[in-house]
Protein backbone atom coordinates (compact mmCIF):
# COMPACT_ATOMS: atom_id res chain seq x y z
CA UNK A 1 0.00 0.00 0.00
CA UNK A 2 1.67 3.84 -1.29
CA UNK A 3 1.22 6.45 1.46
CA UNK A 4 1.25 10.05 0.28
CA UNK A 5 3.96 12.09 1.14
CA UNK A 6 2.70 14.97 -0.47
CA UNK A 7 5.22 17.69 -2.79
CA UNK A 8 8.33 17.02 -1.79
CA UNK A 9 12.14 16.68 -3.11
CA UNK A 10 11.90 13.09 -2.26
CA UNK A 11 13.21 11.24 -4.86
CA UNK A 12 16.45 8.42 -4.63
CA UNK A 13 19.79 8.88 -5.87
CA UNK A 14 20.61 11.80 -6.27
CA UNK A 15 24.35 12.83 -6.61
CA UNK A 16 26.88 14.42 -4.22
CA UNK A 17 28.81 17.00 -6.51
CA UNK A 18 31.03 19.97 -5.67
CA UNK A 19 31.08 22.91 -7.84
CA UNK A 20 33.45 24.62 -8.87
CA UNK A 21 33.83 28.71 -9.58
CA UNK A 22 36.18 31.95 -9.55
CA UNK A 23 34.71 34.65 -7.94
CA UNK A 24 34.85 38.39 -8.95
CA UNK A 25 38.25 38.82 -7.61
CA UNK A 26 39.72 35.54 -8.69
CA UNK A 27 39.22 33.57 -6.02
CA UNK A 28 38.35 29.90 -5.79
CA UNK A 29 35.40 28.13 -4.76
CA UNK A 30 33.55 25.67 -4.15
CA UNK A 31 30.23 24.24 -2.73
CA UNK A 32 28.17 21.48 -2.87
CA UNK A 33 25.52 20.27 -4.83
CA UNK A 34 22.68 17.29 -4.99
CA UNK A 35 20.28 19.12 -7.14
CA UNK A 36 22.32 18.21 -10.20
CA UNK A 37 22.24 15.19 -13.47
CA UNK A 38 23.52 14.63 -17.05
CA UNK A 39 20.92 16.22 -19.39
CA UNK A 40 22.02 15.77 -22.36
CA UNK A 41 24.64 13.39 -24.87
CA UNK A 42 25.57 15.86 -27.90
CA UNK A 43 26.93 18.27 -26.90
CA UNK A 44 27.37 16.70 -23.88
CA UNK A 45 26.13 18.34 -20.22
CA UNK A 46 25.36 18.11 -17.03
CA UNK A 47 22.71 20.54 -15.34
CA UNK A 48 22.83 22.07 -11.66
CA UNK A 49 20.57 23.70 -9.72
CA UNK A 50 21.59 26.47 -7.29
CA UNK A 51 19.46 29.04 -5.04
CA UNK A 52 20.47 32.45 -6.03
CA UNK A 53 21.23 33.09 -2.13
CA UNK A 54 24.81 31.09 -3.12
CA UNK A 55 27.79 32.75 -3.64
CA UNK A 56 28.23 30.24 -6.67
CA UNK A 57 25.32 31.56 -8.18
CA UNK A 58 26.99 34.76 -9.06
CA UNK A 59 30.28 33.46 -10.07
CA UNK A 60 28.47 31.08 -12.63
CA UNK A 61 26.33 34.42 -13.72
CA UNK A 62 29.42 36.59 -14.06
CA UNK A 63 32.24 33.86 -15.24
CA UNK A 64 30.02 31.89 -17.34
CA UNK A 65 31.80 28.60 -16.36
CA UNK A 66 32.45 25.84 -13.13
CA UNK A 67 33.32 22.65 -12.63
CA UNK A 68 31.69 19.39 -11.34
CA UNK A 69 34.07 17.53 -9.06
CA UNK A 70 32.72 14.08 -7.77
CA UNK A 71 34.26 13.18 -3.91
CA UNK A 72 34.77 9.87 -2.89
CA UNK A 73 32.92 8.19 0.06
CA UNK A 74 36.32 9.09 2.01
CA UNK A 75 36.41 12.59 1.31
CA UNK A 76 32.21 12.88 2.20
CA UNK A 77 33.27 14.71 5.69
CA UNK A 78 34.72 17.62 2.70
CA UNK A 79 31.76 17.42 0.61
CA UNK A 80 29.55 18.29 3.80
CA UNK A 81 31.20 20.89 4.69
CA UNK A 82 31.34 22.71 1.32
CA UNK A 83 27.52 23.00 1.50
CA UNK A 84 27.54 24.37 5.54
CA UNK A 85 29.67 27.43 4.92
CA UNK A 86 29.48 30.16 1.84
CA UNK A 87 32.86 31.14 0.06
CA UNK A 88 32.02 35.21 0.73
CA UNK A 89 33.53 35.09 4.39
CA UNK A 90 35.54 31.63 3.77
CA UNK A 91 38.40 29.92 2.13
CA UNK A 92 36.89 26.80 1.37
CA UNK A 93 39.64 25.02 -0.19
CA UNK A 94 41.74 26.52 2.85
CA UNK A 95 39.48 25.04 5.27
CA UNK A 96 38.53 21.73 3.50
CA UNK A 97 42.40 21.08 2.95
CA UNK A 98 41.97 21.07 -0.75
CA UNK A 99 43.88 22.25 -3.73
CA UNK A 100 42.44 24.21 -6.64
CA UNK A 101 43.69 23.80 -9.84
CA UNK A 102 43.38 26.63 -12.56
CA UNK A 103 41.39 24.91 -15.39
CA UNK A 104 42.85 25.09 -18.76
CA UNK A 105 39.90 25.12 -21.01
CA UNK A 106 37.30 26.84 -18.75
CA UNK A 107 37.19 29.85 -16.67
CA UNK A 108 36.89 27.90 -13.28
CA UNK A 109 38.93 26.13 -10.95
CA UNK A 110 39.07 22.07 -10.42
CA UNK A 111 39.74 20.26 -7.39
CA UNK A 112 42.97 18.53 -7.08
CA UNK A 113 41.91 15.87 -4.53
CA UNK A 114 39.01 14.56 -5.92
CA UNK A 115 39.20 11.57 -7.99
CA UNK A 116 36.95 13.13 -10.68
CA UNK A 117 36.25 16.40 -12.83
CA UNK A 118 34.05 17.94 -15.27
CA UNK A 119 34.98 21.29 -17.06
CA UNK A 120 31.76 23.01 -18.02
CA UNK A 121 31.19 25.85 -20.24
CA UNK A 122 27.31 27.78 -19.33
CA UNK A 123 25.16 27.22 -22.49
CA UNK A 124 22.18 27.82 -20.51
CA UNK A 125 20.21 29.11 -17.81
CA UNK A 126 16.39 28.12 -16.73
CA UNK A 127 15.02 29.78 -13.65
CA UNK A 128 12.44 27.61 -12.49
CA UNK A 129 12.11 29.40 -8.66
CA UNK A 130 14.15 28.99 -5.60
CA UNK A 131 16.39 27.38 -7.62
CA UNK A 132 18.38 28.10 -11.24
CA UNK A 133 19.23 25.16 -13.69
CA UNK A 134 22.51 26.32 -15.24
CA UNK A 135 23.32 23.71 -18.15
CA UNK A 136 27.17 23.46 -18.26
CA UNK A 137 28.19 21.88 -21.88
CA UNK A 138 31.15 19.24 -20.75
CA UNK A 139 34.68 19.93 -22.20
CA UNK A 140 36.61 17.64 -20.64
CA UNK A 141 36.51 14.87 -18.09
CA UNK A 142 39.75 14.37 -15.60
CA UNK A 143 39.87 11.46 -13.62
CA UNK A 144 42.97 10.31 -11.64
CA UNK A 145 44.21 7.08 -13.46
CA UNK A 146 43.92 4.84 -10.97
CA UNK A 147 40.13 4.70 -11.28
CA UNK A 148 39.68 3.96 -14.59
CA UNK A 149 39.11 0.23 -15.44
CA UNK A 150 40.37 -1.68 -18.56
CA UNK A 151 38.58 -0.03 -20.78
CA UNK A 152 39.40 3.44 -19.74
CA UNK A 153 36.15 4.11 -18.24
CA UNK A 154 36.08 5.35 -14.55
CA UNK A 155 34.99 2.83 -12.62
CA UNK A 156 32.13 3.04 -9.70
CA UNK A 157 33.86 1.10 -7.00
CA UNK A 158 37.57 2.33 -7.21
CA UNK A 159 35.77 6.45 -7.65
CA UNK A 160 33.48 5.08 -5.06
CA UNK A 161 31.24 8.34 -5.40
CA UNK A 162 29.07 9.69 -2.85
CA UNK A 163 24.76 8.87 -2.98
CA UNK A 164 22.23 11.50 -0.96
CA UNK A 165 18.89 10.66 0.54
CA UNK A 166 16.73 13.53 0.48
CA UNK A 167 14.25 13.40 3.24
CA UNK A 168 16.52 11.69 5.38
CA UNK A 169 19.71 13.96 4.72
CA UNK A 170 21.99 10.91 5.04
CA UNK A 171 24.95 10.08 2.91
CA UNK A 172 25.76 6.80 1.21
CA UNK A 173 28.25 4.75 -0.56
CA UNK A 174 27.81 2.97 -3.99
CA UNK A 175 27.67 -0.87 -3.33
CA UNK A 176 27.48 -3.80 -4.73
CA UNK A 177 27.69 -4.03 -8.52
CA UNK A 178 23.99 -5.63 -10.18
CA UNK A 179 25.23 -5.75 -13.44
CA UNK A 180 26.10 -4.52 -17.14
CA UNK A 181 23.11 -2.27 -18.75
CA UNK A 182 21.50 -2.59 -21.94
CA UNK A 183 22.02 -6.76 -21.07
CA UNK A 184 20.77 -8.08 -18.01
CA UNK A 185 16.56 -7.05 -19.10
CA UNK A 186 17.61 -9.26 -22.30
CA UNK A 187 15.64 -11.83 -20.69
CA UNK A 188 12.39 -10.66 -20.26
CA UNK B 1 48.08 12.34 -11.87
CA UNK B 2 44.66 12.98 -13.40
CA UNK B 3 44.01 11.69 -17.57
CA UNK B 4 42.11 13.50 -19.55
CA UNK B 5 38.59 11.70 -20.92
CA UNK B 6 37.60 13.73 -23.69
CA UNK B 7 34.10 15.77 -23.19
CA UNK B 8 32.00 12.80 -22.41
CA UNK B 9 28.73 12.50 -20.46
CA UNK B 10 31.19 10.74 -18.09
CA UNK B 11 30.03 11.50 -14.18
CA UNK B 12 29.11 9.75 -11.51
CA UNK B 13 26.62 8.64 -9.68
CA UNK B 14 23.69 8.86 -11.48
CA UNK B 15 20.47 7.53 -10.89
CA UNK B 16 18.20 4.99 -12.90
CA UNK B 17 14.58 6.01 -12.69
CA UNK B 18 11.11 5.15 -14.83
CA UNK B 19 9.29 7.63 -16.90
CA UNK B 20 5.56 7.11 -16.74
CA UNK B 21 3.29 8.21 -19.68
CA UNK B 22 0.25 7.91 -21.64
CA UNK B 23 0.02 7.82 -25.37
CA UNK B 24 -2.31 9.58 -27.73
CA UNK B 25 -4.62 6.44 -27.71
CA UNK B 26 -4.36 6.77 -23.40
CA UNK B 27 -2.00 3.76 -23.44
CA UNK B 28 0.47 3.75 -20.95
CA UNK B 29 3.98 3.49 -21.10
CA UNK B 30 7.14 3.36 -19.35
CA UNK B 31 10.98 3.76 -20.24
CA UNK B 32 13.86 3.98 -18.41
CA UNK B 33 16.29 7.28 -18.46
CA UNK B 34 19.52 8.36 -16.24
CA UNK B 35 19.72 11.63 -17.31
CA UNK B 36 17.82 13.21 -14.40
CA UNK B 37 17.52 14.75 -11.38
CA UNK B 38 16.21 16.79 -9.03
CA UNK B 39 16.03 20.46 -9.81
CA UNK B 40 14.39 22.88 -7.53
CA UNK B 41 13.01 23.07 -4.01
CA UNK B 42 10.22 25.53 -4.28
CA UNK B 43 8.66 24.77 -6.33
CA UNK B 44 9.90 20.98 -6.13
CA UNK B 45 10.50 19.84 -8.96
CA UNK B 46 12.20 17.25 -11.50
CA UNK B 47 13.74 17.00 -14.42
CA UNK B 48 14.47 14.46 -16.88
CA UNK B 49 15.86 14.91 -20.44
CA UNK B 50 14.77 12.82 -23.54
CA UNK B 51 15.42 12.15 -27.12
CA UNK B 52 12.72 13.52 -29.37
CA UNK B 53 13.06 9.40 -30.88
CA UNK B 54 11.93 8.50 -27.95
CA UNK B 55 8.10 7.52 -28.34
CA UNK B 56 8.09 9.02 -24.52
CA UNK B 57 9.25 12.52 -25.01
CA UNK B 58 5.62 12.97 -27.97
CA UNK B 59 3.81 11.59 -24.67
CA UNK B 60 5.01 14.56 -22.33
CA UNK B 61 4.80 17.23 -24.71
CA UNK B 62 1.30 16.36 -25.91
CA UNK B 63 0.23 15.17 -21.96
CA UNK B 64 1.90 17.63 -20.23
CA UNK B 65 2.62 15.18 -17.89
CA UNK B 66 4.78 12.18 -16.26
CA UNK B 67 5.59 9.94 -13.41
CA UNK B 68 9.37 9.10 -11.85
CA UNK B 69 9.13 5.95 -10.66
CA UNK B 70 12.22 4.16 -8.55
CA UNK B 71 12.65 0.55 -9.25
CA UNK B 72 14.82 -1.01 -6.57
CA UNK B 73 18.19 -2.95 -7.38
CA UNK B 74 15.87 -6.51 -7.09
CA UNK B 75 13.77 -4.75 -10.15
CA UNK B 76 17.08 -3.81 -11.97
CA UNK B 77 16.33 -6.55 -14.55
CA UNK B 78 13.04 -4.72 -15.62
CA UNK B 79 14.63 -1.60 -15.78
CA UNK B 80 17.24 -2.75 -17.85
CA UNK B 81 14.42 -3.95 -19.88
CA UNK B 82 12.23 -1.03 -20.27
CA UNK B 83 15.03 1.24 -21.53
CA UNK B 84 15.70 -1.72 -24.34
CA UNK B 85 12.21 -1.57 -26.55
CA UNK B 86 9.88 0.87 -27.77
CA UNK B 87 6.48 1.36 -26.38
CA UNK B 88 5.62 2.49 -30.28
CA UNK B 89 5.19 -1.40 -30.75
CA UNK B 90 5.32 -3.19 -27.28
CA UNK B 91 2.91 -3.08 -24.00
CA UNK B 92 6.26 -2.88 -21.94
CA UNK B 93 3.93 -2.89 -18.55
CA UNK B 94 3.50 -6.45 -19.88
CA UNK B 95 6.10 -7.49 -20.84
CA UNK B 96 8.29 -6.42 -17.91
CA UNK B 97 4.91 -8.11 -15.85
CA UNK B 98 4.34 -4.23 -14.15
CA UNK B 99 0.91 -3.06 -13.36
CA UNK B 100 -0.41 0.88 -14.56
CA UNK B 101 -2.29 3.01 -11.86
CA UNK B 102 -3.81 5.95 -12.88
CA UNK B 103 -2.85 9.09 -10.98
CA UNK B 104 -5.47 11.26 -9.65
CA UNK B 105 -3.64 13.71 -10.06
CA UNK B 106 -1.39 13.90 -13.25
CA UNK B 107 -2.27 12.94 -16.77
CA UNK B 108 -0.11 9.79 -16.49
CA UNK B 109 0.24 6.15 -14.92
CA UNK B 110 2.68 5.26 -12.35
CA UNK B 111 4.14 1.73 -11.47
CA UNK B 112 2.52 -0.06 -8.55
CA UNK B 113 5.37 -2.57 -7.80
CA UNK B 114 8.09 -0.10 -7.75
CA UNK B 115 8.85 1.32 -3.96
CA UNK B 116 8.06 5.24 -5.19
CA UNK B 117 6.47 7.07 -7.13
CA UNK B 118 6.51 10.78 -8.27
CA UNK B 119 3.43 12.18 -9.85
CA UNK B 120 4.78 15.71 -12.41
CA UNK B 121 3.22 18.12 -14.35
CA UNK B 122 5.15 19.44 -16.86
CA UNK B 123 6.07 23.03 -16.28
CA UNK B 124 9.04 23.75 -18.85
CA UNK B 125 11.38 22.58 -21.71
CA UNK B 126 14.41 23.19 -22.57
CA UNK B 127 15.83 22.00 -25.57
CA UNK B 128 19.60 21.62 -25.73
CA UNK B 129 20.94 19.19 -28.27
CA UNK B 130 20.05 15.42 -28.81
CA UNK B 131 18.23 15.79 -25.55
CA UNK B 132 15.02 17.87 -24.53
CA UNK B 133 15.11 18.81 -20.62
CA UNK B 134 11.75 18.47 -19.49
CA UNK B 135 10.96 20.20 -15.78
CA UNK B 136 8.14 18.38 -13.76
CA UNK B 137 6.50 19.83 -11.11
CA UNK B 138 5.91 17.42 -8.15
CA UNK B 139 2.71 17.29 -7.46
CA UNK B 140 3.02 14.34 -4.73
CA UNK B 141 5.23 11.55 -3.80
CA UNK B 142 3.86 8.22 -2.65
CA UNK B 143 6.04 5.19 -1.14
CA UNK B 144 5.31 2.17 0.30
CA UNK B 145 4.88 2.14 4.01
CA UNK B 146 7.30 -0.58 4.44
CA UNK B 147 10.33 1.75 2.88
CA UNK B 148 9.61 4.46 5.26
CA UNK B 149 11.47 5.27 8.39
CA UNK B 150 10.45 6.31 11.84
CA UNK B 151 10.80 9.80 10.64
CA UNK B 152 8.60 8.95 7.96
CA UNK B 153 10.88 9.69 5.18
CA UNK B 154 11.99 7.03 2.56
CA UNK B 155 14.76 5.14 3.66
CA UNK B 156 17.74 4.38 1.31
CA UNK B 157 18.72 1.16 2.58
CA UNK B 158 14.88 -0.33 2.23
CA UNK B 159 13.92 1.76 -1.48
CA UNK B 160 17.50 0.55 -2.29
CA UNK B 161 17.34 2.64 -6.07
CA UNK B 162 19.68 1.23 -8.56
CA UNK B 163 22.72 4.07 -9.18
CA UNK B 164 24.24 4.17 -13.22
CA UNK B 165 27.78 4.45 -14.09
CA UNK B 166 27.88 5.81 -17.59
CA UNK B 167 30.74 5.25 -19.46
CA UNK B 168 30.86 1.14 -17.69
CA UNK B 169 27.06 1.09 -18.78
CA UNK B 170 26.76 -0.98 -15.57
CA UNK B 171 24.12 -0.75 -12.55
CA UNK B 172 25.00 -0.43 -9.11
CA UNK B 173 23.21 -1.09 -5.25
CA UNK B 174 23.35 1.47 -2.97
CA UNK B 175 25.84 0.28 0.12
CA UNK B 176 26.10 1.54 2.98
CA UNK B 177 25.53 4.42 5.25
CA UNK B 178 28.50 7.50 5.61
CA UNK B 179 26.74 9.48 8.04
CA UNK B 180 23.79 12.52 8.41
CA UNK B 181 24.46 15.70 6.07
CA UNK B 182 25.01 19.06 7.68
CA UNK B 183 26.68 16.97 10.33
CA UNK B 184 29.59 15.25 9.36
CA UNK B 185 31.14 17.70 7.72
CA UNK B 186 31.28 20.20 11.24
CA UNK B 187 34.44 18.46 12.58
CA UNK B 188 36.59 20.93 9.56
Amino acid sequence: MKKSLGAQTLVQPVPVWIIGTYDEAGRPNIMTAAWAGICCSQPPCVSVSLRKATYTYGNIVARKCFTVNVPSAEQAKAADYLGMVSGRDTDKFAGAGLTPVKSELVDAPWVREFPMVIECSLIHSLEIGLHTLFVGRIMDVKADEEVLDGQGHPDMERVSPVVYSPGARTYYRVGQLIGPAFSIGKDL
